[in-house]
C-alpha cells in the first residue's frame, strides 16, 4: 500500500498530504482550484491534473473536502473516484460530512468493489501540520487495520467508532459538545465582566474545578483579548452544526441546548462572523446583553 | 486569630470544622439540628449549644449553610451572629448564596463593626474532607490576608475575585458553566448511543480534543453506568441555578443556554431526581428522546 | 359599600379611580409621588395626604401598584393599610405581583380582620379608561360577590380563578403566552422579510388560519412600521416574566419556551428597550439575524 | 382550461379533486397506492392508471403530496409530469415542501415549457372538504390569474405571496408561528393546572385578551380533555418544522423559539406521538414537569 491519491489540498489537506510524503508514500495530489500543490511538490509528491490521474493505480484514495456535496462531486460520475479507482482499493474520506452521506458513499463504492472508511479528524490545522490529529474511523475493522500505517502518518489517536458513518457520528457529537461548551463560556464571560469580576482570575478558578474544560484553557486568551484570529472558523463549525441537527432529527435524539447553540451560531454567520474563530460566539452574548466592554 | 465559631456542620461543614481543629484552631461548632457534632468533638473541637455560645469570643465566625434564608436566620436578630460577635471579628460566609445577599450581609455587619468575606467553595465533599477546596473570596484584600491561614487549612486554591459578593459571582458562573457542560454531555450521550456508537470509546475520543472537559472525564462512569450516586446533588445545583438566573437578570447578562439548562434542571427536580447526582440530567434527555437504553 | 381608598394613581390607577367616581363611589385617592390627583379631583374624588387618610373609614381599599415591594410597602408597617383599615373591610390588590406575595398578603391581612382579593387586570390603559378591563380574581367567592359592583365599574369580564393568588397565576399565564406569541411573530417577520415576501399580505394570511392571534392582528402595524409607541411597555412585561419564571420554578412547571422568551426580553431590557412597546422583541430578532430592513 | 390532472388523492387531495369535479372540471386522478379513487369517481371524475395518463392533455396539473421527495418523484424522469405534460400547461404544486424545492421545480419545468405555481394550503381536512382552504401562492401573477377559477373551487382566501417559492415561505412561517403558539399554550396549561386554577375558566380569560389566539379557541377542548384525535397530525407538523429550520438556516433568519419548538416536536415524534394531533405537545410539557393530571 504505497501509492495514495489525495483529493483536496486545502488548509487541512495540504499538510496531511505532505506528512504522507514524509512517511514514504507516493502521493498524487489534486485540488479543484489551482495553486495548491506547492507544499506537496516540495515534499516530493506529485500534482495530478485530474481526479482520474490522481486515483489511477492508487492503493488508497483520501478525500479531505469541505462538505458532502464536494465529496459526492469527486466520488460520483464518469470522471469521479468510483469510476476510476481500481477495485480492491480503499477510499478514506476524512472530510466532516453527515453520517448518512458516509453510509451512502460506502454503499455506492461497494458496487465498484471499493471499500470505504469514514475518518473525520479533530485537532485543527496545527494537528494536521504536526501529524497529531485525532482520527475517528467508521467502517470495517479489517479495513482500518490495513489503513493504520496511513493513519499513523497523520494522527496520534486512531479510534474505531463502529460501522460506516459512525466516525462521522462521533465527530458530530464532538462538534455538538464543543459548540455548547464555547457558548457556555461566552455566557459566563459576560456574566462575570458585567459583575465587575477580574475575568482572568475567574476563568482560572473555573478551570481548576469540575467546570474546567479544554475550551476554558485553550480559548482563554481569545476570551480575555477578544482575539478571534481563527483557529477553527465559525463557518466550518456552523456547517458542522447543520450535520448535528440534521442527524439528531433523523435518529430522534433531542438536543435542546444543541438546538439553541445552532441558532446562536447561525446568528454569528448572519452577522458576518463566518471567517473568525468560533470563540466569537462571545460576540453574540455581548450583543444580546447590550454589553460594550470598557476599554482598558 | 485562634478561636473560631463554626455554624453549620453538614456534609461540607463538618469535615471543614475538623480540618480547622487539626490546624490548631479552637473551634466551637453549632448546628441547627442535633447529632452533628460527633466528628468535631472527636477532633478536639467543642459543641456550642447556641449561636451565641459559638460566636462569643470568636476571632472568626464561619457559616456553611444551604442558602441565603439560613444564613440570614443565623446572622440577624437578637440571638444571631451580628448581635453577639465582638466588633472587629471577621465573619466568613462559605455558603453558596446570591451575590446580592452577600453584599447585604456585609453592609449589615459593618453596622456592628464586623467585617465580612464571602467565600463559597468548589470541590465537593471529597475536597472538604481532604482540605483541598477551591475558595472564591469576595471582600477586602486585607481581610482575605488576615483569613488566609484559615483558608489554607481548608483549601488548596484561594482566589480573591473582587469586592463583596464577587466570590459568589464567580461561584455562580462556575455553576452556570457546569450545568451546561453536563447537559451538553447528556445530549451527546443519547446522540451517540442512539446511533449505535460504542459510548466509552466515543467519550474517550471527545475527552482528547477541544471538546474535552472535567465533566467528560470525571462523570464518564456516571454516564456509562447510569450511576447517579450523588457526588453533587441535583437539588443543590438547582438551587444554584436559581442564583444564576436571578443574578443574570439583575445585572442584564443574557444567558440563553443557561436559561434552558435551568429549565431542564427544574424538570429533573419536578420528576423527583433531587437527591441524585446532577449528572442525572441525562435522565431528562433520555425521556425527551423516548430512549430506553438496551440492557446489556 | 360606598367609600373606597385607592392607592396608586398611575397610568392604570388614575382612570380606574375616575371610573369608580363616575359609578357613584366616594373615592379617596393617594399616590406616592405628587401631582397625580388631578383627574380624580376633576371627577369628584378626593385627594388623601397619606395612606392612613385614604383608608380610614373605607369599605374597600384598592391598590394598583408596580410590583410586590410597593404593595408590601403600603400594606405593612404602622402607617400602612393593614394597621389603619377597619376590620371587616375588603382589600383588593389589582397590581400584578407574584402569586405567592398575594397569598402572604391575604394571610397577613387576615390577622387584622381584613379580607383580601387579588385582582390583576388585562386590557391596558385603553381598557382602564373605557372601563372594559378583564379582571382575574383570586380569593373567597363571597368576597368576590361583595366586590362585584366595584369590579363592574372597572371591567367587562370578571372571572374567579380560585383561591388567594390564583388571580395572579392566571395573569402570569397570560403574560407567559403573550410574550411567546409576540416573539413567535417577531421570528416570523424576519423569516418572511428576509425571504422577500410582502409582509403585510403574509401577516394577513397567517391571521386567517390556525396561526392567527390577537397579537398578529393588534400588533400588525407595530411590526409593519417598526412603530414601538408603547401600548404595553417592555419593562412591565419583563417584570411580569420574572413573576412567571419564579412561579414556574416554585411549582415545578417546566416552561422551555418561556425560559427563552424571558431571556430575550431581558436582552431587550439590557439593550435599552424598556420604555417602548413589547412588540419591540422584533428588535432582538433583527439583531440576531444581522438584519437591517431596507428603507422603502 | 377544463382538463385537470390531479396527483395525490390522500386525506387532502381526495376532497379537493372532488370539489374540482363539482366545479365542472374534467379531473383525471392518480394516486400511488390503490383504492383511493372512489370519491373522485363518485363525483364524476376519472381514474388514471399512470402519471402519464393523468397529465396527458391536461391544461392544469395539480400535485398534493406529502413532501418534496414525492413531488420530485412524480415530476421528474421519463414517466413523470414534466416529460408528459404538454408545453404551455400549468403545474400547480399544492404540497407543503421547502421553498427551495419549489424554486428548483419551477426552473426545471421552465425547460419543458411548463409554468409552475407553488400553492400550499392551510385549513386542514375540513377546509379541503368544504372548499374553504387558505391558499398561499408563489409564482407569476399572470399564472395566478389564469389559475384563479381553479383555486376558487378549492379555497376561500387566495393570496399571492411573491415569486416562486414564496407561497411555501409563507406556509412555513405559518407553521413556525403555529408550533410556537401551541407549545406556549401547553406550557400555560401545566402552569395553570399545577397551581390549582380551574383550567377552562383560565383559558377563557386568556382567550379574551391580547394573549388570545385561534389555537387557544380551537384547541381548547383538546387541552381540556387531553383529546388528541388528529386534526393535524404531529408527524406532518414535524415535517414542516424541518422545512422551517432548514429555510431559516439557509436565509440567515435566527429563530430561537422556533429552534426549541422544533426540538420539542422531535421529542414528541421520538416518544411515539406522530399520529396524534399536534396539540399533544402538551404531553411533552407534562412529562418534563413530572405532571400526572389528577383524574376527575
Amino acid at each position: 500500500m504505497k501509492r495514495i491519491g489525495f483529493l483536496g489540498l486545502g488548509t487541512m489537506g495540504s499538510p496531511m498530504a505532505v506528512n504522507l510524503c514524509k512517511a514514504g508514500y507516493t502521493v498524487y495530489g489534486w485540488n479543484r482550484s489551482d495553486g495548491k500543490t506547492g507544499p506537496l511538490l516540495a515534499a516530493g509528491g506529485r500534482a495530478a491534473a485530474s481526479i482520474r490521474a490522481a486515483v489511477r493505480g492508487a492503493d488508497v484514495v483520501i478525500t479531505m473536502l469541505p462538505d458532502a456535496p464536494q465529496v459526492e462531486e469527486v466520488a460520483y460520475g464518469p470522471e469521479g473516484i468510483l469510476a476510476n479507482t481500481r477495485p480492491g482499493a480503499l477510499l478514506i474520506d476524512m472530510s466532516t460530512i453527515a453520517p448518512q452521506s458516509s453510509v451512502e458513499l460506502a454503499r455506492n463504492a461497494a458496487a465498484h468493489g471499493i471499500r470505504v472508511l469514514d475518518a473525520p479528524v479533530a485537532g485543527g490545522e496545527a494537528g494536521a501540520v504536526e501529524g497529531i490529529l485525532s482520527i475517528m474511523v467508521g467502517g470495517e475493522a479489517d479495513d482500518l487495520e490495513e489503513a493504520r500505517p496511513v493513519f499513523e502518518a497523520l494522527g496520534k489517536t486512531i479510534t474505531r467508532c463502529g460501522t460506516h458513518g459512525l466516525g462521522q457520528t462521533v465527530k458530530a457529537a464532538n462538534q455538538l459538545v464543543l459548540a455548547i461548551n464555547i457558548q457556555a463560556c461566552a455566557e459566563a464571560v459576560v456574566f462575570l465582566e458585567k459583575s465587575g469580576v477580574d475575568l482572568e482570575a475567574a476563568l482560572d478558578v473555573l478551570s481548576g474545578g469540575l467546570a474546567g474544560s479544554n475550551v476554558l484553557t485553550r480559548k482563554k486568551t481569545n476570551f480575555l483579548n477578544r482575539d478571534y484570529t481563527p483557529s477553527f472558523r465559525m463557518g466550518l463549525h456552523h456547517k458542522d452544526m447543520g450535520i448535528v441537527t440534521d442527524t439528531a432529527r433523523a435518529i430522534g435524539a433531542v438536543i435542546p441546548l444543541g438546538g439553541i447553540a445552532a441558532q446562536l451560531m447561525a446568528s454569528a454567520m448572519a452577522r458576518g462572523d463566518a471567517e473568525i474563530d468560533h470563540s466569537a460566539l462571545l460576540h453574540g452574548v455581548e450583543l444580546l446583553s447590550g454589553y460594550d466592554r470598557p476599554q482598558e
